[in-house]
């Protein structure tokens, strides 16, 4: 392994530690209420926002133990989206990650209230961690306004008001990107910032949005190019659902010249901070190349 | 109008106002998202729990500005709760006080969007409530673990799971309504509560869980004996849908008689406060014989 992979490897291992330990301690009933929060939290996900975070908060020199319980309420959002995302009304995805769909083990009805629980389990844990005073109320703030109707579920509305249209509005498949997609990624870099004083707020608010832009493109041509070997869902889901999609306004080659340019503005944003941002750069050159 | 009625207009004047504000401050983009918020937060509901939350502020001197805008988290969480319930795969409820359910109007997908919205946006809310201190985490976690994984999402799960069963487990049903009805009637006493700094909170925790218990036996009454014209939705429903009520369990005559005795367990609750109880014990009076 490289350095690069030990060390994602190391905020992997404290991420999935983690959200381990919160499924452990899960004791609710119905039962199928804790095994359906369980079945779609440990499944193997990439963890890319709570390893970011992480990654983040080591360059402010933040203590782990000070940002865990961020980096798990940013993948219990991720995770609700993803379950309400999947429903039958929203993409009506049946596989995700190799495995069935929540919908398609547990039902949509718990479907639904699994997603509303995992959101709802996120505040909680952002609440308590509230009571430690300083920055947390800012931070949490912060993460639930990315969230929420003016953050990742306005992308989501745009983005199935554009579903079966023949739009070719670039700006509108911007705001949808800076909105499904980015806005939480760059909860996971604002939210150490704040807790570490607020350095370097507006670098990480723009290298957030690049990088949630570069991710939505990779994964517009993943959905074109990958296979469901490496990326665990249904592939052409795009195309035959008519999505709004960056492949279908600019055509593939476009879409991978433009993530070079993105790729490139990343990385001018992290020549001008003062930080160790190694790591960083070579993230964000993964999720370029990435197959899933 | 009796002195308790004109109380209760003052009360619903102050939440409706708070509402109006807030729907008229909503901005999300693209428009539809905004409206359908707004379609279901300003249909002229009863504001049950906000206007309990400020009589029991009232009781214990708390100036309305500190509990306002707990009261419209309130209300949103609760409204939340409703889009979803109505959804196809859950209640299946095409009406909602005489109206359109959100889905029937926006669409399923939309729906869903609208009520992860609301859901965020309480805790949006309640978080910036926590930058004035005091015990305002305190009362913010209190109300988010009330409509959560331990509360009213768990009552809904086993409301869901007792669907379409022969159960005639008493402890079962309490469970549910102790979860999906009382917590957040709980929540809406005991908010204030704490931020009072907590006396009477396990006579009110009491009262809570014995007001939503009652409230859930008149649901279960009205679905049976009440009309579409004073209760807004469709009748009938809980036993075409095989649902696990009071009224299956217990037959009318004995819901009825229950009713009758929590109201004086209620009571009995209200004489044990050094607090000016009237209002509440008149609440709780018309909450027995209400018609919707």
């Amino acid at each position: 392994m490289t350095d690069y992979e030990l060390k994602y490897q190391g905020y992997l291992n404290l991420v999935n530690c983690k959200i381990e330990e919160f499924c452990n301690g899960l004791k609710c009933r119905p039962k199928i209420l804790t095994d359906s929060l369980k079945y779609s939290l440990l499944n193997g996900g990439k963890r890319i926002r709570p390893v970011l975070m992480l990654a983040a908060g080591e360059l402010f020199n933040l203590k782990c133990e000070n940002l865990i319980n961020y980096a798990l309420a940013i993948e219990l959002i991720h995770t609700y989206s993803l379950i309400h995302d999947d429903l039958p009304c929203m993409d009506d995805d049946d596989f995700r990650r190799k495995k069935p769909s929540n919908h398609k083990v547990y039902g949509e009805a718990n479907a639904v209230l699994a997603g509303d629980g995992l959101l709802n389990t996120a505040y909680s844990i952002l609440l308590s961690e509230c009571f430690n005073g300083g920055n947390n109320v800012s931070a949490a703030k912060f993460l639930c306004d990315c969230a929420g109707i003016y953050g990742m579920i306005a992308g989501q509305s745009a983005d199935i008001l554009y579903e079966n249209t023949d739009s070719n509005d670039e700006s509108a498949l911007e705001y949808i990107y800076e909105n499904k997609t980015s806005k939480l990624i760059s909860a996971a870099l604002i939210v150490p910032c704040i807790l570490a004083g607020g350095k370097y707020y507006a670098e990480f608010m723009q290298l957030g949005s690049a990088l949630g832009y570069l991710f939505q493109l990779t994964d517009d041509i993943l959905d074109v190019e990958g296979n469901f070997e490496s990326l665990g869902k249904s592939i052409g889901k795009d195309e035959k659902q008519l999505k709004f999609t960056s492949v279908k306004l600019f055509g593939l080659d476009m879409c991978k010249f433009k993530a070079d340019l993105i790729c490139d503005k990343c990385n001018k944003l992290l020549d001008c901070l003062d930080l160790e941002v190694e790591f960083l750069r070579e993230f964000i050159n993964r999720v370029k190349t990435r197959i899933n």
